[in-house]
C-alpha cells in the first residue's frame, strides 16, 4: 500500500505541536462548515432502541430520496442504479472491485486524490496517468493522449470532477469527448463528482450521468462527506445504469454487511437541507477562494492553478522541493510560534519528478486564517533555501 | 464475489411476505435484544457541531479505552495495538490485504463464517477449508489435518472463537496447539472473536492474545456489533502486536480516511455497559439455546451441533438438499400463513457437496417465537419430499 502524500507529515505536525507552535492547515479537505442542523437533529432525536444492520445496498427509503435529488441535478436514476456505501471511498473501492481484474489498467488524470492509489493497489490494479498541466489550468489532456494509453487491459477512465486536488471544472466538450472515447474502446467512464455542488464563476457541473448513449459506461462515485460537511458520517454511493455492475458492487455490499446506520439517518434527513444552507456555504468557499488567490498572488514566483470548483488549488512555488519544503516549515519555521501546513503536490501525481516545486492548498479555513497563513507562507519562501 | 448463501433466499422471502405469510426468521444473525442504553444516550447527547473525520485508526481515547476493556479480558494490549474499523468485515478485509498478496492461501476450518469467502474474493486470496465435523461437536480438526494443507502460498489460519455458525468454542489446548502450529510454519494465526462474551455452561473463553510467544503471529478481529447488539454502528477492530501488520493495515485504514464518527461516539459510551446488562442478555440467550435445543429434539432424524457459544448452532435434517427444502419453506409451505425461513449450511462450506443437509439457526427470537418456529420446521419435515 501506498502512503498518503499528507499522512507522511504527520509526525512533523506533532513535533511543531510539542514545539508549541501553531500550525494552519491548508493540507487537509476537513471542512470548518457546520453540518445542517436537519442532519444533527435527526441523529439527536432519533427513536432507535436496537441500532440494526441496514440492507446492504442502503435502506429503499434512502435511496429514493437520493434518486430524488439528483433528478434535480438534472441526473435520472432510480432507486436501484443506486448502492449506499460507506463514504466514497468505498464506492470507489466497490467499484474498483467489480470492474477490473488484477493487473487490469485504469487511466487517471494526474494530478488526481492519492487515494485512488491504494484504492487500485487495494484491487491489485495499476493506474496508468494521463499528465494535465498546471499552464492549462489542468483541462483535459488531448483525448489522443488518452487513446495513446490504451492497451488490452486498459478497463476504464476514472476523472475527478470537480477536481481534488485542481479544482478543475470540465466543461460539457471534455465530458462528450471521454463519452466517446469510452464507447470507442468499451471501457467504462468512471467519475467522482463528490464536489458537484462547489462550482465558482457560474460554471455549470456537468454529471457523466446526463449524457445520453452513456447508461452502460458511467459508474458515478457521490458522497454526503463535503456536500453536508458530514465527512465523519461515512456515507457515499455508488450510481449506475449498468446493472451488471450494480449487481456485482452489491456482493462487495453484503460481504460487508451494511453501511451504518446512524449516518444513514443523518444523510437522509440532509437531503432536507434548505438551499439557503448551500447559498451560504458555496459564497463563503468562493469569498475563501477568492482572498486565496488576492494572497498568493501577491508572492513573488508563484503560479496557481485558479479552481472553478471545489475547495482546493495547486500552487507552483519557487522551489525545488515541495516535500522537503513542507517539513521545514513544520520543523524549523515560525514567525512568532505560528507556522503552516501545505500538501507536497508531487504525492497527487503518480509520474516520478512530477509536480515536486508544487502544493495542494485546501480552502477550508475561514478568510481571516487565509490571509494570515499565506503571509507565513510568502515570509517563509524569503528565508528558504532549497 | 461469490453470493452470501443467505441472501439468496431474499427474493423467496418477498415473495412469502407478498403471499402474506408470516416468516420466523432462524437466517440470520441480527439479534433483536437492545442496545446498550449508555451508547443510545451518548448519541442523543452528543454535541458535535461538524460531524468530522476521525483519525483512520480511531480516537486515541476510544482505542485506550479499548485496551482497558481488552485488559478486564486478560488480554493486555495497549491503544496503539489496535485500528478501529468499520465493523469486524473491515477488519478481516484489512487484515487479508495486510498479509497475504494475490494467489496466497488461507486455511480455515469449516463451515465458516460465509463472508470471509468475499473478503477472500476481494483480496485476491484462496480459501484451504479444513473440514471440522457435526459428529466431533465441531472441535477443532487434527493438527495433522492442518499440516497436510500448508503450501509455500500458506499465509494463515484463520478460526472463529466462539464459531459463527457452529457455537464452537475452542478450548486452552486447542488454541496452544494452533499457536505451535503457526510458529512452526511462521503463519499467522487470526482469530475472529466477535462473540467472545456468548459462552455458555461454564466454558471459558481463551483469546489468541492471551498466549505468550505468538506476539508476532497473533491477528484478532473484534466488533461491537453482537456485544452491544449494535450492528449498525459499523464499528470493529483489527488488534496486533505485530507491528507491522499495523503498520501496514494503518495505510489501508488511511486510504478510506476514517471510521465512522457517531458510531464511535456510541461504542466508546458502551464500553461503559453494566455488567448486569451482560448478564441478562447472556442468561437471555442461554434460555433460548437450552429452549431451541429441546425443541429441536423432538425433532426425529435430527442431529445438533450443541453450541457452546455465540448464538448460532447447524443442524443436520433427514432431508437431501436444504438450499431446495429452505426455499421450499418460503414458496410451498405455511400453517395458518405462518412459515420459517433458515440458512442452508452448504453456504458455510467450502468443499462442493458438504453439508447439504444441514441448515444453520441462529437464535435470535425470543423463545416463544422459537418454540413457534421449530415446531413449523418440524411439521413441515413431515410433509416435505426431497
Ligand atoms: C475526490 C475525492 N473523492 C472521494 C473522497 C472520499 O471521501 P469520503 O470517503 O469521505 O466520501 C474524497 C475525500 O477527500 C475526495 O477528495
Ligand atoms: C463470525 C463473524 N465475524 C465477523 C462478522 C462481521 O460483523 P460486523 O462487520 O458487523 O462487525 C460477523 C457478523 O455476523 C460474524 O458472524
Amino acid at each position: 500500500m501506498p502512503e498518503s502524500p499528507i499522512r507522511k507529515l504527520v509526525p512533523y505536525s506533532e513535533k511543531a505541536y510539542k514545539a508549541g507552535k501553531k500550525v494552519y492547515h491548508l493540507n487537509i479537505g476537513q471542512p470548518d462548515i457546520k453540518t445542517p442542523q436537519v442532519a444533527l437533529d435527526a441523529v439527536k432525536n432519533n427513536t432507535l432502541t436496537t441500532i440494526e444492520y441496514s440492507r446492504s445496498e442502503g435502506s429503499e427509503q434512502y435511496r429514493t430520496k437520493i434518486a430524488n435529488y439528483y433528478h434535480k441535478n438534472n441526473i435520472e436514476v432510480k432507486h436501484d442504479d443506486i448502492i449506499v456505501t460507506t463514504g466514497g471511498s468505498e464506492a470507489l473501492l466497490f467499484t474498483f472491485g467489480s470492474i477490473m481484474d488484477t493487473d487490469d489498467e485504469i487511466i487517471i488524470p494526474e494530478p488526481f486524490y492519492a487515494n485512488y492509489n491504494g484504492f487500485s493497489t487495494a484491487s491489485g490494479v495499476n493506474v496508468v496517468p494521463v499528465i494535465s498541466k498546471i499552464e492549462d489550468n489542468f483541462a483535459l489532456p488531448p483525448i489522443s493522449e488518452f487513446e495513446k494509453l490504451i492497451t488490452p487491459k486498459t478497463k476504464a477512465i476514472l476523472i475527478c470532477n470537480p477536481g481534488n486536488p485542481t479544482g478543475y471544472l470540465y466543461s460539457k466538450e471534455e465530458i462528450l469527448q471521454l463519452a466517446e472515447l469510452v464507447k470507442k474502446h468499451d471501457l467504462f467512464l468512471i467519475a467522482d463528482e463528490v464536489y458537484r455542488e462547489f462550482t465558482y464563476d457560474g460554471v455549470q457541473h456537468h454529471s457523466i450521468m446526463s449524457i445520453d448513449g452513456l447508461e452502460d459506461y458511467a459508474i458515478m462515485i457521490d458522497s454526503v462527506s463535503k456536500r453536508y460537511s458530514m465527512c465523519g458520517a461515512r456515507i457515499g454511493c455508488l450510481v449506475s445504469k449498468n446493472k451488471t455492475v450494480i449487481k456485482t458492487a452489491l456482493k462487495f455490499a453484503q460481504a460487508r454487511l451494511s453501511p451504518p446506520t446512524l449516518a444513514q439517518i443523518a444523510s437522509e434527513a440532509a437531503l432536507d437541507t434548505p438551499q439557503s444552507y448551500f447559498d451560504e456555504v458555496k459564497s463563503e468557499y468562493l469569498g475563501r477562494r477568492n482572498t486565496l488567490i488576492a494572497e498568493l498572488e501577491k508572492i513573488d514566483g508563484v503560479k496557481i492553478g485558479v479552481p472553478k470548483g471545489a475547495f482546493y488549488c495547486i500552487v507552483e512555488l519557487p522551489i525545488k522541493n515541495s516535500d522537503k519544503f513542507a517539513q521545514w516549515l513544520l520543523e524549523e519555521f515560525d514567525i512568532d510560534k505560528e507556522t503552516v501546513m501545505v500538501a507536497p503536490a508531487a504525492g497527487f501525481y503518480s509520474t516520478p519528478g512530477v509536480g515536486l516545486n508544487q502544493i495542494r492548498i485546501a480552502y477550508v479555513l475561514n478568510k481571516e486564517s487565509l490571509i494570515k497563513a499565506v503571509t507565513l507562507l510568502k515570509e517563509a519562501l524569503k528565508v528558504y533555501k532549497d
